[in-house]
């Protein structure tokens, strides 16, 4: 972030709030289910089925992101999917997003510019007739975005994390372990000693490329959600803090045990328990039939000692705890 | 924020966001319309007139309030409060709250527990039936609380900020300038140089504490935005950033002139119409006869040059800009 004046790219600092509002807000508009979109006190969302799926998750610069990693694209559009998911994974079809921005005054007005093309294009990618409906921004010397999406359930019953029952299979849909792969390439060689140097791609094959993307720019099988509550799913949530850590979860709220075969899992198993950040979506169904674009990776078994057994094995893999490598003294 | 270790009142920072987590949602939960409440991907939310009514604002440490005046409590209330003056402002009740925290590592978990009690109490002496269904927690340098909140229409038609006519009534419920005041007072009273120093409410008069109360924790008269919208309200917007400036975008809006009467606005009439946060609610009512609650303050009139005029004449009263007042370096 030069701090140069630019006449062409002026800094947020000098911009008015309206200002930097209406540059935004040109940006986010699309197609979608609002009935009053911004420049009111509130929006107004349809919710055609008497509910609204609600859910929030912030992406704070240090913790969730890093600048010299991500463009103003990357950060709107991971933080549309990631919030996406979520409503996803309740088996609900996205409607709207809130955007909350608190912006540092140096920051570029550029960068909300593409930040509010990162949303619009997510959204239209992942999630048609989804759209960012309203919004706030602040000053703050850290970067922090938070997001709240809205979703209608379409006539059917939410799927929660505690319904699954001895008996079913379990299946993803989505990546696994590849964010946590990309993440591994930003930190192993996008940086000099502590700190983060920008990403040429062009130094990268295929498979590390599309790595880097899910860590950047995640693709979360949005549409998947619905179709799987559709399809009688029993239990579903959104894999954010790593398979092995999220199915503990959705074992302990239906009290069961889960079991997965770690040959299901892909060529690199414990990346795959143990990685956060793709936002697959983990489901149990009755029966062996799945919805398309899942696939078995376990089963659902009575209560034992373990809430997760891999291979007939407890599993000690520790989940994604964004906590754990961040320190504001080396970035 | 005192860093020596305290184990009665552990830091963030020495807990998993589970124990942190656990610990907020002990104190939020309160019956309210939530069909299933935190701890799934998202939360659902009953929206009986099949749309949701949707806002977010953002309190950011430093230029929205400093640890030093505020405590955790009244950071929480003025959280809920500010956002659920947004829903009432379209005519709408609040049914839920969403609430994203950044959080320092440094800070004590007594204080988020009293951020939760905050949340809670607003909720409960402002907009019964609405509580907290759902957040999210992340590590930050700068304490950020942003707040998303829900309301439900009731089968009335949204109360926009674009619909005032020639002829209507203008009227506020609620204080106007008393926020402004009690935000004088603190830098006035409160401060060491440049450095906020704690509150003694002892020290202060019974108007100068209720003008500190304003501030710290608002009360804006959340039931009257759906009564106000039940009374045939044609336009209706919450005074966060002053009555002048807000008044100004309802003409804008609206494409007509308000004429206010500076008699009508108090005894210190310019504080009225430059001081924000109150978040009162302004309203045009067609014909004389107004709401309980709701004060005649002017009238709406024919587009001429100005959107606002005061005893006839065009006022320069810049509003609130929360960009003004903030340096980093200076907190």
């Amino acid at each position: 972030m030069p701090s140069r004046p630019d006449a062409d790219d002026p800094r947020l600092g000098d911009l008015s709030e309206g200002e930097i509002l209406r540059a935004i807000l040109a940006r986010t508009a699309q197609a979608s289910h609002t009935l009053i979109g911004p420049g009111d006190d509130a929006a107004v969302v349809a919710a055609p089925s008497g509910s609204v799926v609600a859910t929030t998750d912030t992406l704070v610069h240090g913790p969730d992101f890093r600048l010299a990693w991500s463009s103003g694209f990357d950060l709107g559009w991971k933080a549309a999917a990631v919030n996406l998911a979520d409503v996803a994974a309740m088996g609900a079809r996205p409607t709207a997003l809130l955007v909350a921005l608190a912006v540092p005054r140096d920051l570029r007005l550029s960068f909300v510019q593409r930040l509010a093309d990162g949303f619009r294009e997510a959204c239209a990618a992942l999630a048609p007739g989804c759209a960012v409906v309203g919004g706030d921004l602040t000053v703050s010397d850290v970067l922090t975005v938070a997001v709240t999406a809205l979703g209608d359930l379409e006539g059917r019953a939410p799927i929660t994390r505690s319904g699954a029952r001895p008996g079913d299979t379990v299946a993803v849909a989505g990546e696994l372990g590849h964010a946590a792969q990309g993440l591994q390439l930003l930190f192993g060689r996008f940086r000099d000693g502590e700190t983060p140097v920008p990403v040429d791609v062009a130094v990268l094959g295929d498979g590390d490329r599309a790595a880097l993307d899910a860590q950047l720019r995640p693709s979360p099988p949005i549409g998947l959600g619905p179709m799987a509550a559709t399809a009688g799913a029993t239990a579903m949530m959104d894999v954010s803090d790593g398979l092995a850590l999220d199915a503990r979860r959705m074992a302990a709220a239906s009290g069961v045990t889960i079991r997965l075969s770690a040959a299901a899992l892909g060529d690199d198993p414990v990346r795959a328990l143990a990685g956060g950040e793709d936002h697959a979506l983990l489901a149990a169904f009755p029966g062996a039939v799945l919805p398309p674009g899942f696939r078995r990776i376990g089963e659902v078994a009575d209560r034992s000692d373990h809430d997760l057994l891999v291979d007939g094995d407890p599993v000690d893999v520790s989940g994604w705890d964004p906590y754990r490598d961040w320190d504001s003294a080396s970035g």
